[in-house]
């Protein structure tokens, strides 16, 4: 039996707040980061600019050299996105080990609705990764990320698409492979959680409604083009559409009816 | 007729690349941020730590000094989330304007399946705000901003559940006001977009499915609690929940149709 892989805890990712939601586990993490259909990159644009930037990427988890890892092994962030110059500058330029980032992923999975506001909360799941960034130079290794971001989008999308990239594809691409140095994320499942003060109240429970509403992200029908020239929607499509909808909407339905730790939930 | 008001474009929130689908509208961006349960809030730990930070809040638009104002005029972010003491203590102890920081809202409305892999893309809309935040220790702001909040999770919440918040309750929520210093959106829609070198290829045109996937968010039945003791589920969260199904799905359809400007899309 192998052990499990966590990141370690340093001062920037360590969850002080509900720790018995946290998790330092490499498969919790990565999985939130590959089943989230948009990351947040955030990085500091410089020394002229008070904010940090966030930006909406498209990522996942995944090591070149061995492309047969699994989610719970060792494993880089690749991003593609709508990659302003200024994170692929602050990238190319960036010495040593790389552009300092924090990617973030964050999903939804049901409202949380107590007796009192405070008691209120979401279902979710949320992770962030703590890296340095550089650009993908090698070409070999820029086309097999360029198909696990593909397939992240829609499974076996890449083999069904036009491929390969000719060339000005490939070099008007740009790829950020992120040297993960920490993460941590975070879960909260279960259902209402109110104070005993409230649970008491016969007034306040007689008259409001506790429960959890679920929430999941639905793919619909495909939509042809008027362009298409393929009859029957392929089954890498429908099958994609199908799984993931099953597993969102169960996993939302089943995280209400989570065994409940004995300490408080919110 | 009024005006419709705009963020300055400055060099850190200016869109450079697709810059047709840019907005600094303040209506077009406020929306983006109101409508989604989950912000991605950005800031710089200090100096004794390389990476920026990322944490998932909850947050809505609003004006406490006017309180009827709407979103397409000048309004204040208010946070209320997951914080760690490290944002409260930064924000508390944030010399001048308030602790700089980045707000980020992304949903996704489709998957964009085009002939090649270049090609796809998503339908989404996103939004950044800069802003300077500070804690609010005003109490009426305080409660004020408390409701706001509540009522972004599940409209009208607040008033069917205990209120007022007590003393306890009160002190232990830290809300974040940011005072917005510029912002920017990015919205795509309509459908797939390919190089004539593809369309005109019958070779792969006849082999790849082109279309769309809509992509929303559906919110499930109510599930009761085991202790709640209110038999009807009540009109507040039937409403909202057939609502915001109705909304979401009517917005991932309608964007595929969406007349395209001349120019590529993707």
């Amino acid at each position: 039996m192998g052990r499990i892989l966590t990141y370690p805890k340093r001062p920037c990712n360590t969850v002080n707040r509900y720790k018995h939601r946290a998790t330092y586990d490499l498969t919790a993490i990565h999985s939130i980061i590959n089943s989230s259909q948009v990351l947040h990159v955030s990085f500091s644009p410089g020394p002229s600019d008070p904010f940090p930037a966030i930006l909406p990427m498209i990522g996942q988890m995944g090591s070149f050299d061995y492309p047969s890892a699994s989610v719970d092994e060792p494993l880089d962030c690749y991003l593609h996105g709508y990659v302003s110059s200024r994170i692929m500058n602050l990238a190319r330029d960036a010495e040593g080990d790389g552009l300092p980032i924090c990617v973030a992923a964050s999903r939804v999975d049901g409202l949380i609705l107590s007796l009192t506001p405070n008691s209120h909360s979401y279902n979710y799941r949320s992770a962030i990764l703590h890296g340095y960034a550089k650009l993908v130079t090698d070409e070999a290794e820029k086309l097999w990320a360029m198909e696990l971001i593909t397939n992240s989008v829609l499974s076996d999308r890449w083999s069904h698409s036009r491929v390969p990239p000719d060339r000005a594809e490939i070099s008007s691409t740009v790829i950020l492979k992120v040297k993960v140095v920490d993460g941590s994320g975070k879960i909260r499942d279960g259902g209402v959680s109110d104070e005993k003060k409230d649970k008491t109240n016969d007034e306040v429970t007689s008259r409001v409604w506790t429960g959890v509403v679920p929430v999941w992200e639905t793919f619909g029908n495909p939509v042809p083009s008027p362009e298409n020239k393929v009859n029957k929607v392929p089954d890498h499509i429908t099958r994609f559409i199908a799984d993931k909808n099953d597993q969102n909407q169960r996993y939302a339905q089943e995280a209400i009816y989570s065994t409940l730790p004995l300490e408080e939930q919110h």
